[in-house]
């Protein structure tokens, strides 16, 4: 029996590892994989304070060092399949058909990339679609491409890709890109890089592999073909909130509604931070700040005192 | 006219920062010093993701040099007098009697150590009586000192103490100290460390410097003195809130009270974030995330989305 289950190791599952354990609670952090988003950002990350300029994988490396110091915490890398509440106690059972038991568990399982929903996609991953351009951006050396979606993590996308491509596509449904100025700078600063915005995509055509993007261009009212071999979707993300899902209350956008100061979901001695839980700005230092929050609650919990 | 005004550059005041520069947000960052509370940590930091074991002073130095990325944002070492609002701008008017203006605040202002109030206290600081381990420490070299406070901080204290001074005493109120285990385990490996619970301070006795402590101990119920020669007060921050104090409501410990969501304040455009802010769990890595949360909401405020 853990006093601790935390389910999902990115920044908030890392740092309420960091935390728990310091509080001296019997810890184990179970997860699919380390870093969680993190591992996928394309861009240097430039806004963890004390790191001026730092990759993801560097990062989760650091963090993953940081954990290691103790050894009250335990690690075990499996997909959960659902986690139940019986009297005092959870269970949190894997795909594997193991069940875990805890005192109080976090839900960190943070979220992934939204697809696109529109004929073609799901025949081309792995052929020229693609949802991580760190993991797959090489391949496409000297090649044309598109990101679609044009906030901040389509530009990064596109700043990375900028690097290896021939030409890089910036596509967004609506009038104006969302990236902030800072990224809207630097992408200015490429000249193979161009945005494109008011395109509607409709379908992505290929053969064995991608050949291209059939849009319609809002600003004409006409339907046109983007000769492309790689299409990189960076349209936002979706909270990884289903294993829960009788325990906990959703918002519309199916993110976990929780207390705000503790971070409590409306089952006692069950939380929810990071990317999982409602709430607009998503950054890797805010989802830090709710996983150390989080595990000092949790102690409060177990104590009686929450 | 600045778009932002940051009060304060602990690590909640300089990650607003960061945030405010990286959306383009022409910023003032307006503080006393740099680092808060950083700097007069004791103990290594060990609980800032990232970063395994670093010296305040350290992690401030990355922050200072991460804030030096970004031209947008200037810096000023003044303290406030007070921040008022007239129409939709603030005047954040200095001791020097400047007058700054914005669109938009943010206090960051961090907390100051609490006071015991007992009779020869404020006479003997700088005189034997220190608020800061790390500032006036390394003057009592193989003396008997004492820490008051028997949490996280007065047990980081006499754990820096104890490689100075000969005999350091951790003097508790309450019958069990609320350091955690990991601190408590720690200070047992000290040989020259002792704790005391149960110990109310009556009075400070010295000539030109202290000279020792006279209490009641709770346990037999009879007055003691305790002889040494320093007294560090561990016992609590109080938060530096009380310049905008007619443009907030305030709780019982005189923090501001906040919109959790975005941590404005009742005012609209004036935000509070970190130790200055209600709430019990106060980290650094708490009060990072909060002030990337406020910075972005700011420019929602800005642009008129909140």
């Amino acid at each position: 029996m853990q006093d601790l289950i935390i389910i999902g190791a990115g920044p908030a599952g890392i740092t309420a590892g960091i935390y728990a354990a310091r509080q001296g609670l019997k810890t184990l952090l179970i997860t699919k994989e380390l870093g969680g988003q993190l591992m996928k950002k394309a861009g240097k990350i430039e806004n963890y304070p004390g790191f001026k300029e730092i990759s993801g994988a560097d990062l989760i490396k650091k963090f993953e060092s940081h954990l290691e110091k103790f050894p009250i915490l335990e690690m075990k890398f499996r997909e959960v399949e659902r986690v139940e509440k019986k009297d005092d106690f959870f269970y949190v059972i894997t795909t594997k058909k193991e069940t875990l038991e805890s005192k109080a568990v976090i839900l960190a399982t943070g979220s992934s990339p939204k697809t696109l929903k529109v004929p073609g996609e799901k025949e081309f991953v792995g052929k020229g679609i693609s949802y991580c351009a760190i993991c797959d951006g090489p391949f496409f050396k000297n090649k044309k491409v598109a990101v679609v979606g044009g906030g901040n993590s389509g530009f990064e996308t596109a700043l990375f890709l900028a690097q290896i491509a021939k030409k890089v596509y910036i596509l967004e449904a609506s009038e104006k890109v969302r990236a902030d100025k800072e990224n809207q700078e630097k992408v200015k600063t490429f000249s193979n890089v161009q945005v494109m915005t008011k395109v509607l995509i409709k379908e992505i055509k290929g053969e064995k592999f991608v050949k291209g993007i059939l849009y319609f261009d809002k600003e004409s009212q006409k339907e046109n073909f983007l000769e492309v071999e790689g299409v990189f979707v960076e349209i936002g993300l979706e909270p990884n909130s289903s294993i829960a899902k009788d325990l906990v209350d959703f918002n519309e956008r199916k993110e976990i509604l929780v207390n705000l100061e503790n971070f409590q979901t409306k089952t006692p001695g069950l939380f929810a931070v990071g990317d999982v839980k409602a709430g607009e700005k998503k950054q890797i230092i805010i989802a830090c700040g709710e996983g150390a929050k989080a595990a000092l609650y949790v102690n409060d919990y177990l104590q009686g005192k929450l």
